[in-house]
Order: C-alpha cells, then structure tokens, then sequence
C-alpha cells in the first residue's frame, strides 16, 4: 500500500480546501471528519464517506475495528504519521480523518410534520452552541432542527462539537425564516418565541403539545421584532440572577427538555 | 507612566506563573483574569484585584469607564502592546488582565442552609463544563456550588467561561465527598445522585422542595456507586435518542433548571 507524505497529493490537497473554505465545502457539496469516534458514527449512520486517510500509526490501531464496518464505496487512504499531524486541527490527533459527501439538502416544507417538535436557530453564529444543540436535541429527541441564517452546519468546529449526533439528527440546514413560519402555520404547529424580557411568559408554564417549534435567535441580539412578533407565543427562561448567564446552547437545552419530557413520561412509562 | 516592555518585570513574571501553573496559584492564593468583561465583573463584584494590567492602546479605550471603578487598592500598569499580545491566552486580546487574590475558602459545613438548593460536582475534569455549570447556576439562582475531587476552580479555562459568574455565585471548592454527603444528611437536606441508568427515577417526574442537591459525577464514569448508594434517591435524564450526546455540563443545567423553577414561580408570581 502506497504511503502518501506530500500535502501536494490530490487527495491531501481537496480534504484542506474542504477543512478551510465554507465556500469550498458549499462547491463540492463535500465536508471533512476529523477523529476515530466521528468516522465511526458516519460509516455506522451510513453517511457518505468519500475518502478515508488513517495514518500508520492510526491504521495500526484502528484496522482491525474499522474493517467490520462496510468500506466497500470508500477510498481509503494511507497518509504518513508526519502528513497527519500537518492536515490535523487538533493539538494531539488520532490520524484518522475523512472526506464526506454532505447530505442531500432535504426542504423543511416538504417533511414538516403536523405533530413534529421542532427547534428553529435564527441568526445563531456560534459553532460550538450549533454543535452543543444538535447533539442535545440527538438525546432528548427532537424531530428536526432548522437553521436559519446560522452558521454553516458542515463548519469544522459545528461538526467536531455535534459528538456524531449529526448523522442521527433530521436537520435542515439553510431555510428561510419567512417560509419556515409560513410552513409552521399551514401546518398548524404552535411558534414559541424564546426571548430574553421579564413581561413574556415563563417557560415554566407552558406544556408543548405534538406539533410546536421554538425559534431561538442570535447569542448577542436575540431574535428581532419582527420574527418574534409572528410567533404564536412569546416565551422566556424567567431568571433570578444574571440574566446574561445563560449560554444560547444552555438555555436552548432547557427549551428542548421541556417540549421534550412529556413525550418521555408517554412513551416510556415514567 | 512608565510602560512595561518585558516579561522579565516582576509583576509579569507573576502573572505568567499564576496563569501557567495550579501549584503557584496554590501556593499565592492568587489567580489571573484576561478581558475587560472579567475585569469589569470582578471589579464591580468587589473582588480582590491585586493588580491590573492594561495595554497602551486598551488604556486609552477602557480608562475613562474603569476610572468609575474603585482602584484605590489595585495597583494599575500600563503595558506594551507587544508584550499584551505574548502573555495573552487568546488570539486576539483585548489588552486587560488582572491578577486577583483568591476568596477565602469557604467551608460547606460552617454555611450550609437546610432549605439550600446545591450541586455538588464530583470528578468533573473538564475546565469548559465546570464553568457553564457556575454560569448557569448564577442565571437559575443555586444556592451554592460545591466542587469535590473536581477541576480546580481558579484553572484560567474554568475562570474565562464563568463569564463573570465566578464573582456572583456561591462556592466551596475544595470539599471532601464523604463529609459533604454528612452535613446534607445532618442538615435534611435531600440528596440526588444524577445517574445514567433507565431504571433510576425520572428526573421529570421529581419535585426538589427547599433543602436539595444534586450529585453529578464525571463525565465519562458518572458517579461511583460507593457514592450514588449513599444519596437519598437516584434520578435520571430518561432519553430517547443517544445517551452519550446529553454533555455534562448540559445535563447539570436541566437539573438545575428542574430544582430552581418552582423557585421562579413563588417568588416571581409566574
């Protein structure tokens, strides 16, 4: 098996320009895995790996485990330990990074079911908080999270922090807020605006029927007026101490937990 | 004014020792801050800034709206941007940082209130984790955060992502797991051990009166079972999708949101 060692290598060259470049990953339709753990989940989730690069030392450790999974559709790829190390993002990598074709890109309107729950980030620009929320709502079991004018889902740093639970989440990754809440009416599925004022009402007092969505808005400004303002409800954490305390991902955690329990106490008999 | 230019200046080679190591920062009582906001809080929250540091060029941003804060005893030290730039841990600093004496540790024991609401965090490794855990706590209003056996709470990862909170709530950081579970059990307060297991009681179905606290464990082992077995009860985040994707720090804040919203209800009118 050849050893690749040169970043100048084809392969090499198109995982950095996926890794670097949203407007790469957007031409392409393409995006990169970097970690075991990640390469795993995709290959069992059934995510479209295109290229597989293991460096020695990774292909030592890992070959036996990953030849159970079913490589027949991929390349795979020998890189030098050196070369890992180079194209890694992390200060200490396990040599194990992949090439995956992004999903195709599924319409909100289409699928939206009646009696789905529903989280829509307008405007959210943190990856992390992206990452944090998808792999919440992976747990607690949301039908679909909707992005809006948020950060790109197949960033680095958003698919790093999802911890694999982009594979397993129904996501819609680039719609139209105007649409979305046009959808969510014809569906009759109830808007909740999550907002950060004293006068709307408490999150504590709401009980989320099948069939509701809750917009979540931009980390700094919140979601603006106008969005809000066409929501069926305006909701809100009421807080004791410092209101700027609650971390966008956190506070959105709590919302999915709440529209979420009810369905847990039916299904599994609590 | 004279500008400190090198790292050899006395008060920068203590900022870097504080900032770089566990053991010094033991040894002084003392801890480092970077960023205005830290600063400002700690400011404003009375704590005890022994030095502060600002660049040439965040001095001429920040003096006129730090000259309302009470520096009669911080000793203030303009520095060089270059030098700003090589003691900062960020890629782009904003020029402020503080050197600041520990709070004088606190005994659980000596302070803990029979109608408290608690979290004790045991094992917790992750510096990220332990400081959205202080942050939300300060938001839902917990009476007190006890570490145990836990990353150190003056760890600058711990501090930065406090956001501030770290001046405003309540916290025993260095507390003894067996002598903790004691003082709950002699002051009735009901402890929660927050488990992984299906056939633990759901969290969704527990009501936390006055005098509670929960117990979480670390993040991939949970709490040992020497431990869970001596707490009042056993409580789940039942889950329907992924176990591994509820983070840590996540988890505690719907625990916390769970033991606090009744709270919000009496004293609020929700």
């Amino acid at each position: 098996m050849t050893i690749i060692k040169s970043k100048d290598n084809p392969h090499i060259k198109l995982y950095l320009k996926l890794a670097g470049s949203k407007k790469e990953r957007k031409n392409y339709g393409m995006y990169v895995l970097e970690g075991y753990r990640l390469v795993v989940d995709a290959l069992m989730e059934d995510s479209k790996i295109a290229s597989l690069f293991l460096t020695e030392s990774a292909y030592e450790k890992y070959s036996s485990e990953l030849s159970q999974a079913d490589l027949r559709e991929v390349n795979v790829l020998i890189i030098s330990n050196e070369l890992g190390i180079r194209i890694s993002s992390t200060e200490k990598t396990q040599g194990v990074f992949a090439i995956c074709r992004a999903a195709a890109e599924k319409e909100f309107e289409a699928s939206a079911k009646s009696d789905g729950k529903y989280i829509v980030l307008y405007q959210l620009q943190d990856p992390g908080n992206v990452g944090m929320i998808i792999r919440t709502a992976d747990a607690v079991g949301i039908d679909g999270i909707i992005l809006s004018e948020s950060c790109e889902l197949y960033n680095p740093k958003v698919v790093r922090s999802t911890m694999g639970s982009l594979f397993r989440v129904n996501i819609f990754p680039d719609e139209n807020i105007e649409k979305i809440i046009t959808t969510m009416q014809e569906k009759r599925i109830t808007t909740y605006a999550a907002v950060v004022d004293s006068d709307a009402q408490s999150l504590s007092q709401q009980i989320f029927g099948p069939g509701s969505a809750v917009l979540i808005g931009n980390e700094g400004n919140g979601l603006p007026d106008d969005i809000s303002s066409k929501c069926d409800k305006r909701v809100t954490i009421k807080m004791k101490g410092n209101v700027n305390s609650l971390n966008a991902a956190m506070a959105t955690g709590i919302f999915m937990w709440e529209m979420t329990k009810g369905n847990h106490r039916q299904k599994y008999g609590q």
